[in-house]
C-alpha cells in the first residue's frame, strides 16, 4: 500500500511526559494523546507496536538532569524498547509483515528509519522475548556478569532484584557459566520462591532483617561478585561480604531512583581499599561488542530449555503508566511487558 | 665479628602496641621497651636502623580486624618500612656495611632473613628516599596513577592529600606522564602553596568551603581520574566531577581511619552507573610487577631533577609515636620520617 495514504489515515496514541515527577511518579505526570502518525520518509518504516518494555532506567530520564541518555522532553512522547510489525515500508531492507525490535515504544505506531529496527525471528521465541531474554535485558545481565563483574567459574555471586527481569537472568547465567553458588535477594516470599525455582542456591526476602545478616547467612564464606540492581543497604552488605579482589557490577539503584534526599549508604566503601575491590558502573549500550556472542549463546540456552524467562503482562497502552509504576514498586515477577495489540 | 657475641652484647629498644586505640590513638596506646636483640640464625642479618617510616595504613593495623595485612599484635613490636646498615651478617648475600631497606621498623635493631632485605644505592639518593620516592610510597603513587587509575595523557587528574607523601608524588608523576591538568587538595594554605610549587596546576584548601565547590572551580570541565587518599566528602565531590568512564584509584581513607562511626559519604555513588565509572581499591603489595619499571623510571626522574621529594623528619625512636600521631593529623609536608641513628 502507499505509505502516504496509509499514514494519512492513521491516528495513533502516544504517552507523553506532562510534568517531571518529584520522588515517586504519579499518573498525573503522564498524558495519553492521540495524534496523526507522521508520513514515513525515504528509508523509513511504519511499525505497529505489538508490545513495549517498561524499565527502571526510564525513571532517571524523567528528571531534568544531564545523564548518559538525554532526559525525556516535556510534552513529547516517551521512548523505549518495543517490538512490532512493519505495516508500511519505504525501505528496500524491510518488507511489510516483518517483525522488528526498535526503540520507539510508548506509542501505537512508530515511524523511523529502517536501519534503527532489527528483524527478529519469531520461530526462536515469542516477540516479547526480544525485549527480555534475547534483548537489552538479557544483554544487560550477560555483560554485567561476564565482562563488568568478570565472573569466573567457582565464584560465589550475589544478585539483588533476583526475581526481576535482569536479576532473574543474571542468576541463571551465573549458574550456567559455572558459579559455585548464586544468592539472590527479592522483596517478597513469592519472589524468593521464584528465584529458588530458577536455580538460585539461596535467596532471601530483604524485608526479613538487615541485608548484611541475611547475606552472611546465605553466603557464610563471602562473595566474589555482586550484581547490583538496588544500591543502598544492599551494596553496603555486599561490600562487607566481598572477598579480596571482589567485583561489583553496578547496574541499577532502584532503591533510590525515587528518593528526593541522597542515601547515606554505603557507609563502608573504604573496605574497597584493603580488599582491593572493583566497583564498575555500566550501561548496556556500551556493550554492543558482546551482542552477537550473547545472542548466539542465549538462543542456544533458550532452545535447550536451560534459561527460563517469565513475563508479567499488562494489556493496553492506556495501562502502560500503571505498568511502569507497578514495575518501580516491584509488582512484576520477571520482565514487565505492556501488550499493545 | 661473631654474630653470637655481637648479639649477646646488644640491647635495643622497640615500640610495642600496649592497647588498641579507639578513635584517635594516644601516647598511652604505645610502649617503648628495651629488649635483648635476638641472635641471628643462619641466613639472617642484624640491621641497625637508620630511619623508619610512619604511614597512614598503620592505623588500620592497630584495630583487631581481619584485613589485607594482619593486625598488629598487642605487646609485640610494631613493624613497617625502615632503612638501616647491616652490622652482623650470617648470610653470604649481605655484608657488614650494606645499606638495606626492609620491613622491621619501630625498633633500633632488626634481625631478619637476608632475603627480606633489599640493598639500596646511596649514590642515587639519600637512604630515606628508599622509604619515600624510591620506595613503597613512590610505587603506591605510580601504580595507583598508571595502572589502577589508568591515567592517560590529556587527562584531568584530582589528587587529595596533595602535600602528603603519596599525593605529592602522584601529582608530579601525573604531570610527567602528560596529564593536561592536575588539581590537588590539602589541609592548609602552606600545603596548597607547596603543591603549586610541585607543579600542580591548581590546588585548594579543603577547609575553605565544600570540596565539591572547590573542585568544580579548579576543574570546571570535570576530571578523568581521582587519586583518593581521603574518602568521605572528597570522594563524593570527585564522583560528581568525574566525566564518563572516569576512574577512582582508592588508595586511602585517612579522613575516617579514626572515626568510631561510619561516614555517611559518599551519598552519590549511584552516579557511577550512568557515568560508567570504575572505582578500584588497591594496596601496593599487589603491584610488585611494576616495581622494576617504576624503580628505573623514578631513578631517571630523580637524576634529572624532575621529581622533588621532601621529608618532614622527627629525631629518635622515643619520638616515633609523636611522629606517627602528627602524620595522622597532617603535620607533615611530604614524607614523615623518623631518624633513628
Amino acid at each position: 500500500m502507499s505509505a502516504g495514504a496509509a499514514a494519512g489515515r492513521l491516528i495513533g496514541r502516544e504517552v507523553r511526559l506532562a510534568s517531571r515527577p518529584s520522588g515517586w511518579p504519579v499518573a498525573e505526570n503522564f498524558q495519553i494523546v492521540e495524534a496523526p502518525v507522521p508520513s514515513p520518509g525515504p528509508g523509513h518504516v511504519i511499525v505497529r507496536n505489538i508490545a513495549m518494555s517498561v524499565d527502571p532506567y526510564m525513571r532517571g530520564r524523567m528528571n531534568d538532569v544531564k545523564s548518559y541518555v538525554p532526559p525525556f522532553a516535556l510534552d513529547a512522547p516517551l521512548d523505549g524498547g518495543a517490538v512490532g510489525e512493519v505495516i508500511v515500508s519505504e525501505s528496500p531492507d524491510r518488507k511489510v509483515g516483518d517483525l522488528v525490535v526498535h526503540g520507539l515504544g510508548w506509542r501505537d505506531y512508530a515511524v523511523l528509519d529502517a536501519s534503527r529496527t532489527k528483524v527478529i525471528d519469531p520461530g526462536l521465541a515469542p516477540p516479547t522475548a526480544y525485549l527480555g531474554a534475547l534483548g537489552m535485558t538479557g544483554l544487560t545481565a550477560y555483560a554485567g556478569l561476564v565482562e563488568v563483574g568478570a565472573m569466573r567459574p567457582g565464584d560465589t555471586v550475589f544478585i539483588s532484584s533476583a526475581a526481576g527481569a535482569v536479576g532473574s537472568l543474571a542468576g541463571q547465567i551465573a549458574k550456567l557459566r559455572g558459579a559455585a553458588r548464586v544468592v539472590g535477594s527479592a522483596g517478597s516470599a513469592a519472589k524468593v520462591a521464584y528465584a529458588r525455582e530458577l536455580g538460585f542456591d539461596a535467596a532471601f526476602d530483604y524485608h526479613d532483617g538487615p541485608v548484611g545478616d541475611s547475606l552472611r547467612e546465605a553466603a557464610p564464606d563471602g562473595i566474589d561478585v555482586y550484581f547490583d540492581n538496588v544500591g543502598g543497604d544492599h551494596l553496603e552488605a555486599a561490600l562487607s561480604s566481598l572477598r579480596p579482589h571482589g567485583r561489583v557490577a553496578m547496574c541499577g539503584a532502584v532503591a533510590q531512583y525515587n528518593n528526593t534526599t541522597p542515601p547515606a549508604a554505603p557507609r563502608n566503601l573504604a573496605l574497597a581499599i584493603g580488599k582491593q575491590l572493583t566497583l564498575k558502573g555500566f550501561i548496556v549500550s556500551s556493550y554492543g561488542h558482546l551482542a552477537d556472542e550473547f545472542a548466539a549463546q542465549m538462543a542456544e540456552w533458550l532452545r535447550d530449555g536451560k534459561v527460563r524467562f517469565d513475563e508479567t503482562t499488562v494489556d493496553g497502552l492506556e495501562n502502560s503508566v500503571r505498568a511502569f509504576l507497578g514495575m518501580l514498586r516491584g509488582d512484576n515477577v520477571g520482565k514487565m511487558v505492556v501488550r499493545l495489540s
